[in-house]
């Protein structure tokens, strides 16, 4: 693909469209759909939106998806985690359920589709990369440990309110004398039968031949059992919480506040729910592809999810992303192209043409139960224990984003667990392993001399780094040599020995030099050993070699024939 | 030294302290005594600071270091750069002149003493490492600049404000029509009077047997002769801008302001200040160590600076750090020992008890003319030059640095440079060099497809990642990998060959066993060669090598003679 019909993979996958892939495509979308409608109002409560609004966000979004995208199967819609985000960030600025509310999730969409176009555009995915697994999985936990708390007040009928987990247990323990039973009844039940669904139900199907994906189909039973109740029990003149009147109608043309102060407001949220979206998303495409040996575009990915959060903005969304749930469901059920995800934005249009006045009936609390079901799968705790075994420090970076998530909320985690990252690779390579070697005696190889018998020579000191040089090591390195220099009276060369260093950049160049001069001052001669090819290819623009007072050497064992009066030892293997 | 003699060097060089080393540190103090009173009082005019406190600034700190200090010449005080940062910090919070300005810096000054104590005591001397060289350079000539700029309305008698070189430079412009020709001749006078003397004098005052770095005293006469001008011809009544009336008398005890508030205001800056005055500190006194195969301990000059700042916090001072010319000076003249600091104090408290009566007459012009003939031999422009010839992208951080640095202040500088500097470190070691290698035929070599003639096996990729292997490349392995197999229907064996992987983290362990789970689901099996010693011990603490499709083997050569077709070819060498 090439020149604009790069920006268009469905010009390749089109092609080669037929009635078989239709069929697939078809039945994938009809079972998506089937799970959506529930999911989607229910994410759409979590963001603190009217519940339409996660119907209208799975539509157009879902149709650029499929314009742009190269993921066969990703789903793309309202999720959990975003919409939480989505909450944390615009409660702060009006208050859920005002029409300025909703406006400014709209804003919040647009401006996270124009930063995702724009990375994708200047290929800026790299960005993510910055977002360590282990950090986002962190994340990810203790998000769904803070949405299924905030969903908890549903199921018990009581009102509460809060960001943070202290918060919100203080005020759903405070509310607990205003438990409405019958609320706790629809509640529990849903989440009871959900979870049994979830466990049980896939292995069933299958021994009936139906695809297991089917058993993702469950929470439209309870939403229509619970309909049910709620109409012919008239749960809600009792007092029971439900959806209420929602409008029917296709997504609306809504259009976003531009007003610079909300932009300026907004922009840090932003830019953190794009960064997460598109991790989640990417990581969940990337999965579904390696099981096809297909490819996924990470850049392109950026553009395809900047469209969808564009479309989102003016069609009554807000912040959508591609779901794990709905994707892998998408493909268990044998979606082959991203037309599947066109069937299912035409079935849910349908469904909110049709369906919006049975939904007046439907329990908040059974949305809840959907919602807790769905993100106690994402607690898995076995990162904590993995990661405590093999790296102390990452199992502190985790912690710290679970904690921090957990008690300061979703931004101030994903914040933490990045700068934690960040900051202990830097200390790691801060002091990088280095050892004097010596040669074993009778090879031409070169060990340890703490861990090897070896001979060395005490004119003669060589250094192996293994690590590339760069600022925040660089100093190291200088102090550690004139330590060492020091301690050594009778030294007139230093080698430094260079198999694992894949960069230099401009300050470890400058201290190289400056180790030089200094050497020089104390008639010791510096040189290079097994410098690899690259690194020494950018060390020619500099004027270390030029000024280099000793030579560079190929192999650290031709050094030491020149250089040692090892040569003279047969131990030495210097014949030539 | 062991226990807590290990925190006072002063029992360490005190042992051998003889008659010698009392001659030559007095000597060298006589001589940086003389340099200190002007440049003292100019810096504390920079710091929006009365004079004396330059002098105080010198006294008590210099104590502290001499007990506390590893280096044997470095000098201790008022340094430009930290000046010019405390003047930006403090009066961003008052007037400078005011009583409650002087009490902020003395607050500055301890809390800069506190955390470089704390970063001594707890071993954080790295935290240094992440202010690159290229970026402290670039940092400290546009202060320079800065710095020499904002002295221009001393030189010019004109009134002029602003902190940034656009601000500085329209008030001096605006200011020009009140220009006042006595100021201007003795301030330009004076500064071609001390460019004069640094540049020809060293040479003269050694063929005559002086040491050369009495040149360095040339301000004491620039100070001394204008005084008798502003005298003789009551210059003072004719506009001329005096210094005025400085009390005599040795340090007062001050206290410094604790409120939460005020320390909340100026944490930021107190930290930046530690660390620019610590890096800048510490390299000087490395570069005069090792001219002498001597060493510094970094956590403990940490500690000696702490102490030192905090001395200047109750002796009425402001932040002080190790200069560079102080330091080079004290060098040169042939101090020894830090009792030659000791020295000095002595004398800058008998100048403060007994010439204040005589600088009331001294011309600020003067005092702007030393510190710019100062901080003028600070701007290095090489650095620019190499660094753009070396890399573009450490360049662009250098210029990033001194451009906000001019426009943006001195605070914004210095974390535009430290920000640049990791995004850059990040990005470049985000999509590491990796090659696909085969063997060079007749040898056990391997080496990249693309550059030499090698034999491969179709079944059998060989993966050479050139880089540690952490989170912000983990997913980009994963990607690539993920493309090079899409492309392979033959493989049946991955090796990664790793003698180039310094460490493995936790994200990219994480990566490692998602490769080997989706391979394995293709039916291909994952080989690892070529693993160094340190990455192996970490790996045996995971489930990898547990999960691992395929071997580890010593060596690639092993590892292709054990899974390819090529071991029946006579030029791989499997003879075995």
């Amino acid at each position: 693909m090439t020149g604009w019909k790069r920006y268009f993979p469905v010009f390749d996958w089109g092609r080669g469209y037929n009635r078989k892939t239709l069929g697939n495509d078809m039945l994938a979308a009809a079972i998506v759909t089937i799970m959506l409608i529930p999911q989607s109002l229910a994410y759409a409560l979590l963001a603190g939106l009217p519940p339409q609004a996660g119907l209208y966000a799975s539509i157009v979004p879902i149709m650029l998806y499929a314009a742009f995208g190269t993921s066969r199967a990703l789903a793309v819609g309202p999720v959990a985690v975003v919409s939480l985000m989505t909450a944390a960030a615009v409660s702060r600025l009006a208050e859920p359920g005002s029409e300025q509310y909703a406006t400014l999730a709209l804003t919040l969409a647009l401006m996270s589709g124009v930063m995702l176009l724009a990375m994708g555009l200047f290929r800026l995915g790299f960005i993510a990369n910055f977002l360590s697994h282990p950090v986002v999985s962190g994340f990810i936990m203790a998000s769904a440990i803070l949405i299924a708390t905030s969903q908890l007040k549903h199921i018990l009928g009581v009102s509460a309110s809060g960001h943070t987990l202290p918060e919100m247990l203080t005020s759903i323990y405070n509310g607990l004398g205003g438990l409405h039973w019958p609320t706790v009844v629809i509640g529990v039940g849903s989440v009871a039968f959900l979870s049994w669904v979830r466990k049980g139900a896939g292995p069933q199907l299958a021994r009936f031949g139906l695809p297991s994906a089917m058993a993702r189909t469950a929470p439209i039973f309870a939403v229509a059992i619970t309909i049910g109740l709620a109409f012919a029990l008239d749960l809600g003149a009792g007092g029971m919480e439900l959806v209420g009147h929602v409008p029917a109608g296709l997504p609306p043309l809504t259009i976003p506040d531009f007003s610079p102060d909300v932009w300026t407001a907004l922009v840090g949220s932003a830019a953190i729910i794009s960064i997460i979206g598109f991790v989640e998303s990417a990581s969940v495409a990337q999965t579904l592809a390696a099981k096809k040996r297909q490819r996924i575009d990470p850049d392109q990915e950026l553009i395809a999810l900047g469209a969808a959060n564009a479309g989102a903005a003016f069609s009554g969304g807000y912040p959508v992303t591609g779901g794990f749930a709905r994707s892998v469901v998408n493909f268990d059920a044998g979606a082959e192209t991203p037309a599947a995800g066109a069937y299912t934005a035409l079935g849910l249009a349908l469904a909110s043409l049709t369906i919006t006045p049975l939904i007046a009936y439907l329990p908040v609390a059974t949305l809840a139960a959907t919602i807790i079901v769905a993100v106690l799968s994402l607690v898995d705790t076995h990162i904590l224990r993995e990661s405590w075994q093999y790296s102390k420090s990452d199992f502190a970076a985790i912690a710290a984003t679970i904690g921090v998530t957990l008690i300061g909320g979703v931004e101030a985690g994903v914040l933490t667990g990045v700068g934690l990252s960040i900051l202990m690779h830097l200390y790691k390579t801060s002091k990088p392993h280095m050892a004097i070697v010596g040669q074993v005696p009778g090879t031409e190889h070169f060990r340890n001399i703490e861990r090897h018998a070896v001979i060395t020579d005490p004119s003669v000191l060589t250094l192996r780094v293994d690590e590339s040089l760069y600022f925040a090591n660089a100093r190291y390195l200088e102090d550690r040599l004139y330590a060492m220099v020091a301690e050594r009276d009778q030294l007139k060369h230093v080698i430094l020995m260079c198999p694992a260093v894949n960069a230099i950049d401009f300050s470890a160049l400058e201290s190289l030099e400056e180790i030089n001069r200094r050497l020089s001052d104390l008639d010791i001669k510096m040189h290079l050993s097994e410098v690899k090819g690259p690194v020494m290819d950018r060390l020619k623009r500099s004027d270390l070699l030029d000024n280099l007072t000793g030579e560079i050497f190929l192999s650290q064992h031709a050094a030491i024939c020149a250089l040692s009066g090892l040569r003279d030892s047969k131990e030495a293997l210097c014949d030539d």
